[in-house]
């Protein structure tokens, strides 16, 4: 067992102590309120009975949504990331506990999925478009993963290699087909990384290289009365359910699992964007591990595909609800879908699309994402979330405590626990800083040891400083240039030096207690979209530094529509609103209201407009206040 | 029995012959090939040989809607409107042929609807919401009024008069209710005024003043499976019915039928905006008979709400696809229902309002209707037809010839028919000029007979010359003067008079071969919405005269959410386009494509934009050539 886990120059949470003024807070309330809510959940949704049931021999009772043991999986796993940070006991016998359960449910053969045993044992691995057996799996085997490499326990491995196991033994063999939703590939290489066991790689690669080239998925949308599950099996519970996954002719359109075609062939990204997201990942992995040349090419044609023709300005995936995801080039309507767990996916896609390539584009989509599309999803207090993450709303759209399917939060919860993941990368016998979060990190490159210590001001300023030593020896350290950084500037011990207008800044020398100062400039910018963007044509948004802007009804006497032409006349930051944080004030156009009395329509030679202050607030801390309308595109 | 049939002062059809540029070949297509085609449906559907079925005494075998009688209705209506203006021997016997057919159907009793007759006669009356026996019942009574008028015939008024005394004596004593779709209303006010009898006047005010005030539409709502008609009762074939009829507390909305409250307390327009029409124009019809103060205040209150707060530029009529209706105010999004039917609905209730009042803003919103959201519904050549008609199209919504609800095509029908009845009107002793539609009347007013013969070059340019002669008597004549026209002038002889700039011109003389001559300057005009209404903000809509415009993609080389602040240059009219049209010619602003290579977002600093060719056409004229996107409110 490799307990460091990832790939041999990987990095590991316990190396990095997160200390950030922006960040820390959020993380805390991850821990002391999400986490610790989401246990409370497991119980009261009925997740940890179903297991309780499976381990006493009982069949039926099941409750909850029919892939619900992810729910505890996922919660393992995040608070695994918080274990292998900190002591917390409390935490770890809870831990402890479930995973005790989750092991004494496990059958003589290796299976686990508590639905199947209490419900329809006879009818395992029958519906794999709908049924989520594999997508359980893979939260088990990440789940697995995390908890062996923060604590050195074995349990939950031993379970969920048994279990990975038992499926490389059926798939490919007895059965041939592929997840509707994917995960367990990604899930199946952390596992080969950490046993260092061939079969899961390949089994992954199985699963990624056979989606889209046979017609099981389409045959079981045909034929659900066939299938286990069958009160879901037809998409019951999924709206306008064979539109999802028909064409207009009434044929399968295998574009909702990704599986309309083989992945290498594939040219946009399409169909449900959490799956997409997972899939690339998954991916990208393989391609980290193959070196493969037409599957780099495959994803990398789709990740531009997906950032210059299908991505929102915050990041957020995927406009379409009834299919939780992606439609057509530059349909980028405002009343986004947007999940907030493909935000979240993307964050990890891009992370494996970082270690792969080495390139700085994918640690700066990291950033606008973490900012922005994936934070907007957590309420202030940790407490609500969003699912969908509109650009535009009328003031009906509000965060919940929970879902019926309750994906999002236990993400959010992993992501905010494994940030250290995203602040500094090895690779290439050189340490880089991706994203700058205050922070401490401890570790070796390529044999010799290197602390750095990092102070930061964003988002809301762009003051960086980090201090480096290495007790005189020489590392190579690559310094992420922000994309939005105006006029940066990086000074070593006061001396300053050259910097590229982005991609990585490159400083290496022999470091002993060395200080780097960078100053990236935060001026407030408009946006325009891309001319074929119809949703956002005439209009602007605003951004500042990593943060997209938008305007809250609460701050503004017009309704949002009203907002015309937009000038930024200053910004201030405001410690008391919102917990902190930077506005930006100015002045734009409205109607003026006079003389419509009662008409509907009027000549414009007889209208006029009027200048009113304007002020936006960062789009992430939206809908923390006053219920009320938003909107991030303002007229221009 | 009166055939002339109208208020006492009313005008029939066949006083009016219409000879006009615009209208004449509209009007010729409508009865050579709508009116026929429609006749030929009348056998395909199974229209007709349900009554056949009901005739010859069987049961069972119904085909269609189960409303679809009234299609018959419709077709002898817009039939007789024809017959009223010219002879048509083959059309006159097909009338004759299809009354008689009806007549045979009709019971005993007086009762008349193959669908219960065939299906479930032990279910008359019991599923008032949703199964229209009153609803067609209303369009048998319309279409025996016309046809009788038409043609001195008295088969169908019998029947009629049957069918309404049997409805009389049930409603009212066995039976409390009112049917869940208006229509009936108008009709006895029809019936009325044509045989004189007072209980259909009366059995109207019944069904007018009931609505809102018992609960029979909401115990019917929650109790479906006690009706008749069942298998529609429920709703079913309307989707996401209960949304429809209930409020979110599951509770029964009358608002969908106007029956939420009385008539009298209704403050806006609200629900299915036919219906709404139907009833509005009934009520309107009673204040004419009755004057009451409180009705006429309601009905004036619901015209201010419709026309200051929820109504489309075209005319067009209720935003929402789900009940086809009227939402909330200011809801004017692009993507409009307004069907074809609230417009012809529209204009039914305004010819009403202006015979109440004899107010110009009555007949100017008719003349708007008739020339935007009415004639937009129908295809160049007659055959196709939108049930809805959106300002803003991405270019899938293309007419059809026929629809499973055929409500439009043969209310289209009817109404082309009937234009005549528009043109001129008899009311305090003078006569009206309310469209300027080429044609001559020969009418009396207080006994002194009046030729006019009008020529008028509308919509194209807004010249209209008007000949009048009463063999040297004096009538007064009072002259519209269209809202839109900038300056008016009007010559009589050749000298000019004052003309007002809106409102009523009146000219009284002593008649003998008198020329006036009117003109009214077409501008093109650039429209801006209220201010609350937000699918508008920023957007301009182009008019000339009567006429609102559009862009089609057909004749505009970008991407229309493209085109900004549009500068009309000059007007031209094209014989060969489109059967003849002015087209709107100008510059507009569009992106600069150049420099977005593969980016999706960029600083507005670093774009630029062109002004290029655009140009605009009628909006009634929109998808009749190559399937494009369309849009009326123009980027400003």
């Amino acid at each position: 067992m490799n307990q460091q886990g990832g790939r041999a120059d990987g990095m590991w949470l316990s190396d990095v102590e997160i200390d950030d003024e922006f960040w820390t807070p959020r993380r805390e309330r991850n821990r002391d309120v999400t986490i610790d809510y989401q246990y409370e959940q497991l119980e009261e949704s009925g997740t940890l009975e179903n297991f309780r049931r499976v381990a006493a021999g009982k069949s039926g009772g099941f409750q909850g949504m029919w892939f619900q043991d992810s729910d505890a999986y996922k919660w393992i796993e995040g608070a695994s990331y918080v274990l292998a940070q900190r002591d917390d006991p409390v935490l770890a016998e809870r831990v402890d506990e479930v995973v005790s359960l989750i092991a004494e449910a496990q059958g003589e053969d290796g299976y686990l999925n508590t639905y199947f045993s209490l419900v329809e044992p006879e009818s395992r691995w029958t519906n794999l478009h709908m049924m989520h057996e594999l997508y359980c799996a893979g939260h088990l085997i990440e789940a697995a993963v995390a908890h062996y490499r923060a604590t050195g326990t074995e349990t939950l491995l031993d379970v969920a290699i048994d279990f990975a196991d038992l499926i490389d033994d059926v798939f490919g063999d007895e059965i041939q087909g592929v997840p509707g939703h994917e995960e367990i590939e990604l899930a199946l290489v952390k596992l080969y990384r950490v046993t260092g066991t061939r079969r899961y790689l390949d089994l992954a690669a199985y699963f990624i290289d056979l989606r889209g080239k046979d017609d099981r998925l389409a045959w079981e949308i045909d034929n659900p009365e066939t299938l286990g599950g069958a009160e879901y099996g037809d998409g019951s519970i999924i709206p306008d359910a064979r539109s999802v996954f028909t064409r207009e002719d009434g044929t399968y359109d295998g574009r909702y699992a990704q599986a309309h075609k083989p992945l290498r062939e594939q040219e946009t990204v399409d169909g449900h964007s959490v799956r997409a997201m997972y899939l690339y990942a998954a991916a990208t992995d393989l391609a980290l591990e193959t070196g493969e040349d037409e599957l780099i090419e495959a994803i990398e044609r789709l990740w531009t595909n997906m950032t210059t023709k299908r991505m929102y300005v915050t990041g957020g995936l995927g406009p379409e609800a009834a299919h939780e995801g992606f439609t057509t080039d530059y349909d980028l309507r405002n009343d986004a879908y947007a999940e907030t767990c493909a935000a979240i996916g993307s964050i990890f896609w891009n992370q494996r699309l970082f270690e792969l390539t080495g390139e700085a584009k994918y640690a700066d989509l990291i950033e606008r994402t973490l900012y922005n599309g994936f934070l907007a999803g957590i309420s202030l207090d940790g407490t609500a979330f969003f699912y969908e993450n509109p650009l535009e709303s009328d003031g009906d759209h509000h965060r919940k405590g929970w879902f019926d399917c309750a994906c999002c939060p236990p993400n959010a919860a992993r992501l905010f626990a494994s940030l250290g993941d995203y602040v500094y990368s090895r690779r290439e016998s050189a340490l880089y800083v991706n994203q700058y979060v205050g922070s401490t990190v401890t570790t070796t490159v390529d044999g010799t040891t290197i602390d750095l210590s990092q102070d930061s001001a964003l988002p809301w300023s762009g003051e960086v400083t980090i201090d480096v030593d290495a007790d005189g020896a020489s590392v190579p350290l690559r310094l992420r240039i922000p994309a939005w950084a105006e006029s940066p500037t990086v000074t070593v011990n006061g001396e300053t030096v050259d910097v590229p207008t982005d991609g990585y800044l490159e400083l290496e020398r022999a470091w002993t207690d060395d200080r780097i100062e960078l100053t990236f400039e935060q001026t407030v910018t408009q946006l325009k979209a891309h001319p074929a963007v119809k949703a956002d044509a005439g209009r602007v948004a605003l951004k500042r530094g990593p943060l997209v802007y938008c305007l809250e009804a609460v701050d503004n006497d017009r309704p949002l529509h009203q907002y015309e032409d937009p000038s930024p006349v200053s910004t201030e930051h405001r410690p008391e609103l919102l917990e902190g944080v930077t506005v930006i004030e100015g002045a734009a156009s409205v109607p003026d209201r006079d003389g419509w009395d009662d008409d509907l329509y009027r000549p414009v030679s007889e209208t006029a407009r009027e200048r009113i202050d304007v002020t936006a607030v960062p789009y992430y801390a939206w809908d923390n206040r006053a219920p009320g309308a938003m909107r991030v595109w303002i007229r221009s």
